[in-house]
């Protein structure tokens, strides 16, 4: 098993904004993609779609300005069965979030890929709380090929 | 032991190109720190500072447009002994940059920094290779308190 982890800080936003941008379709719409839809409540399904592809998450924990923990219901083969998870805390100025993605059964190139990937949104959510302003799909920074052609969800359907 | 793992790809470049950026001292300074320093050859040693903090990193491997590695000699407590690879390889129009830093003892906090970190400076190499223009230290992109203060390599001398 190999985890996925990350840091971002957030200067002068709190926990509890970071949250609300964690756990409600307005908020993930603004950072991670713009198409969210689904149920956000512990034991609901959001549905995160990039174009062909995307992920289907349970939520299986919601702590307020806390924590929030995900599991992957459906999306590319090597993430069904992996849990995500953000866990929030306030360090002076700056808001912490700690990102995981763990359960990966092996450490295959898409796993790089979805690890920078990860980042890149992470930062858009930074923005989104810092400016008002993310980077939500399909608007977000590519990282390489595979974005170009199609989103790398997509190749889910050839596996 | 747990990894950190990051790709990012580089449109209209080579590995030919990337191994420059990787094992010279005017690569490295161009996208990592500006303060870089040693001897970047297979048994030398090369000095990354970043004002009161650094790493020193032994050279164990290179191969031209295909691989590099180094070894910690040492920098914060956790890194020392620690491995960072880069492979390189051509897929269509793109040069694929495949990062490992692997040899974490524990998934401490400081490793979920340095993951998000070392994205941001491989977005910074793919910048440089891509339009001639990284942001190398001092002028990366911050991601919390601990890089406001002072570069978090700094907290060694506490530890």
């Amino acid at each position: 098993m190999v985890d996925i982890l990350h840091k971002v800080g957030i200067k002068s936003s709190s926990p509890n904004d970071a949250y609300k941008a964690l756990t409600t379709r307005e908020g993930l719409s603004a950072w991670w993609t713009i198409d969210t839809r689904g149920d956000s409540k512990v034991g609901g399904v959001l549905l995160f779609r990039f174009g062909d592809g995307g992920f289907d998450m349970k939520v299986l924990e919601f702590q307020p300005a806390k924590r929030v923990l995900w599991q992957v219901l459906d999306g590319p083969q090597e993430w069904i069965g992996t849990k995500i998870s953000f866990d929030l805390k306030q360090e002076g100025d700056w808001t912490i979030v700690l990102f995981k993605h763990h359960g990966w059964k092996e450490p295959v190139e898409f796993m790089y890929h979805c690890s920078t990937k990860w980042a890149v949104f992470l930062l858009s959510l930074k923005s989104l709380l810092e400016t008002g302003k993310g980077a939500p799909w399909p608007n977000e920074f590519k990282l390489d090929g595979w974005e170009e052609a199609a989103p790398r969800a997509s190749t889910t359907a050839a596996a």
